[in-house]
């Protein structure tokens, strides 16, 4: 952008928050892409040219009309916690930063209704306060992350084990968008219109509200199991996770050492070589867990109950080993190490862990997260990977392809090569009507970008839209 | 028992109420037996000769000795609301009536503490008043059954599609038992132990107490989708029970007119012909429903939510058209109507419910109920049969059973007939250890009786007790 377009974007949006101090726009043009050594490589110099900080949904829709009259890319960011680029604005410009439009608009019996740039830690901590409830899901990044962030970039995780993922039916209500046009709509979609901006990475249409679920809120239980070995720790954790009666809300396991070498409190309740099942569980099911913990002679090594409160107040909640925060605090031990993320092929799934270990050998540690999909106990991965090259990076994924695994790229910024999303021609008739000029979030949608995009792909996505 | 036993009896009871008049023992004498055509039959002459009702555990306590002291027979009973003579004394003696244990003693989060007679209608009413909850599964015979004889005799129910059955753990969290000794013991079961007494018709300690879990009370919506045809209503519940983000309380498909022939109040939402799924959705849940029906073209006839507060006010909840309750609404239109008790094989349920229709013919009307069985969504069948001789009944259950499905049959009174229950060493161990004279319920169990008892049946069971 010329100065004279910066100064036509700011005399239009006089009295929004515009800013374009070059330490904040770097700061505000990144998000954890660094997790991947391939994303750093790629995305290090990605840069907006300016900042613009709505407080208002009106301020939105301003901020759109603006935009849309002068051309300018928008790059919309809740709290920037995502993984894979997904708020890096490629094609520079606007930043849009919601992190402001947070507020709690309603609270009810079973859901809740909160603004975009909502931290979920904050959205749990009201909604408990309210009425002892919380949301059915979030990621481990619960401190950190908006609520909008999750929806556009995120697909589950603590609490998928009960309700499954962002992807289905009801786990998100409604939510609120914004199209890039010369007057912006506001469109609230609800049913299986939801979809059509769910993990889009707001490449259609900026969220500004979310109605979301609400279940009860426990007094969650932190239980870790040690196991001799990864099968038998997989394999209790799979039978656990087929439990109807015993309520849990995260089941993860940890290969051999993985919780010892890099569980910086943790650690020191696991030898070595042990293997790990860490599990959150409601109070009243800790009895039972406990019967059936004995079924399969797995040791408890920590119950966050069981401990004096003192040390338990200097221990992080045990999600904050799971899921993505495992390679995070793995990172911190060891910064070479990176991640993918897997779906091992049910119900198969025990054995193919099992095989994928043989055959990548000591260049990965296992990590995975027990998740319900589709009605069944599944069990997705985050392994950990000693990382070479991306030569090898990329032929680690040919091997857990090869194997009838599902990989989730996160070393890629595209939605279609991320692997999670489909792009079909309902996604981009949708996005010609929400976005006719392609300004949101430019270069993440690959159909979008190449006429020649093949729509057939076979592949299964986690996202895609229902057959009309 | 001759008049010098009933006064021994009644001197060592002091102060306990006991009655001898013989139309309140034959009252007492009875539960839902007359279902069965068989069990009419075969039952109808059973009399007990006296009815004890304790006020307290120690009453319970005392009421044992005196009985163990005098070797008079003790059959247990909560409300009476069974349908297998659990409650039916074979060899006369003692009625043990616990409806007047009926205290609730601890509501917290996620637990309720309830004597065995409580009624599962009043302790939901006092677990939402107290804090928003409600008991995670109950039969439809919610507002007459106790807690006790659910546990006892029962197996599942409306909340089985959430959380699976009685028989899995956690569903249960403690049981308190009384033992059938000179010196009764109090015994407090957790974990795999309570699977000793879970669906044992206290043939081996008298229930006097139960710890079981609570769930979030919603204002369930009830809603009725048509569909033209059982096929189209079966791959549809099958695949809502797989939907992980649409919370259910209770799903089961009626047969083409079973609703509109039986249900003396909601028949008139649907059509001769129309096959119907009766649902309880949370209401937050209700959108996505709502969108799911539509993928699947179904019709909803029935919404709860959106009929006038008068209309809704004259009607039962739906749960009191399901289970077993079906079978009772369609008797009243119908008495020569009985029904058996089926579990179809997963994973290919719903082509078997389709097969058994073609095998089967007009003699069956289809009646399905889905649950969750260790994690899988599966249906089993309360199919209406229109009875004509006890052979054909024999003859349609062999049918069943020859095509895979598990039948569990309600024309038999013992635990081994029923098909629920296994009886093994474990559990015959546990008899000799807390009944050894064999007066709990005597003639319920086999095993007990036969010393000759095969135990090594390969059958599956709903209730086993665990490998050790």
């Amino acid at each position: 952008m010329d100065s004279a377009k910066i100064q036509a974007l700011k005399t239009r949006l006089d009295g929004i928050a515009v800013e374009d101090d070059p330490a904040l726009v770097r700061k505000k043009s990144r998000d954890f892409y660094w997790y991947s050594p391939v994303l750093k490589r790629v995305l290090d110099s990605v840069l907006g040219e300016i900042v613009v900080t709505p407080k208002t949904e009106d301020e939105v829709v301003r901020t759109l009309a603006a935009a849309f009259a002068l051309d300018i890319p928008v790059t919309p960011r809740g709290a920037g916690t995502g993984n894979y680029g997904q708020a890096m604005p490629l094609a520079g410009g606007m930043v849009l930063d919601l992190h402001e439009l947070s507020g709690i608009k309603d609270i009810g019996p079973g859901y809740v209704i909160a603004e975009a740039g909502a931290l979920l830690g904050k959205i749990d901590a009201a909604t408990r306060a309210h009425s002892g409830q919380e949301l059915r899901m979030f990621p481990s990044t619960h401190r950190t992350a908006s609520i909008g962030g999750f929806i556009a970039g995120g697909s589950g995780g603590v609490g998928s084990i009960r309700w499954g993922g962002l992807r289905n039916l009801g786990n998100v209500t409604r939510t609120r968008v914004v199209t890039m046009e010369a007057h912006p709509r506001v469109l609230d979609l609800t049913g299986d219109d939801i979809a059509k901006v769910a993990h889009a990475y707001g490449t259609n249409g900026i969220i500004t509200e979310c109605e979301v679920p609400l279940t009860v809120a426990y007094d969650w239980i932190d239980a870790i199991i040690a196991f001799d070995g990864m099968e038998r720790a997989t394999a209790f954790a799979d039978a656990l996770g087929r439990e109807d009666g015993i309520l849990l809300k995260e089941l993860s396991v940890m290969g051999p050492g993985v919780g010892h070498r890099y569980f910086s409190q943790h650690g020191r309740f696991l030898t070595a070589d042990q293997a790990a099942v860490l599990i959150m569980v409601a109070p009243h099911s800790a009895s039972a867990l406990e019967a059936f913990t004995r079924r399969h002679r797995g040791e408890t090594v920590f119950r966050s109950d069981l401990i004096d409160a003192e040390t338990a107040k200097s221990l992080p909640p045990l999600f904050e080993l799971t899921w993505n925060h495992t390679t995070l605090v793995a990172r911190r031990v060891e910064p070479a190490l990176t991640y993918l993320q897997t779906l091992y092929p049910y119900p198969d799934h025990v054995a193919a862990v099992a095989k994928m270990g043989r055959l990548i050998g000591d260049e990965m540690m296992d990590h995975l997260e027990f998740i319900r999909f589709d009605s069944n106990i599944v069990c997705s991965g985050l392994p950990l990977i000693r990382f070479t090259t991306e030569e090898r990076l990329d032929e680690i994924i040919r091997i857990f392809e090869d194997n009838g695994c599902l990989v989730f790229n996160p070393h890629r910024y595209t939605l279609e090569e991320g692997g999670m999303k489909r792009s079909d021609l309902g996604q981009l008739a949708f996005k010609r009507e929400v976005d006719p000029k392609g300004l949101l979030n430019p270069g993440k949608m690959i159909a979008w970008d190449n006429p020649d995009f093949d729509f057939s792909d076979p592949r299964p996505y986690l996202f895609s839209q229902p057959a009309a």
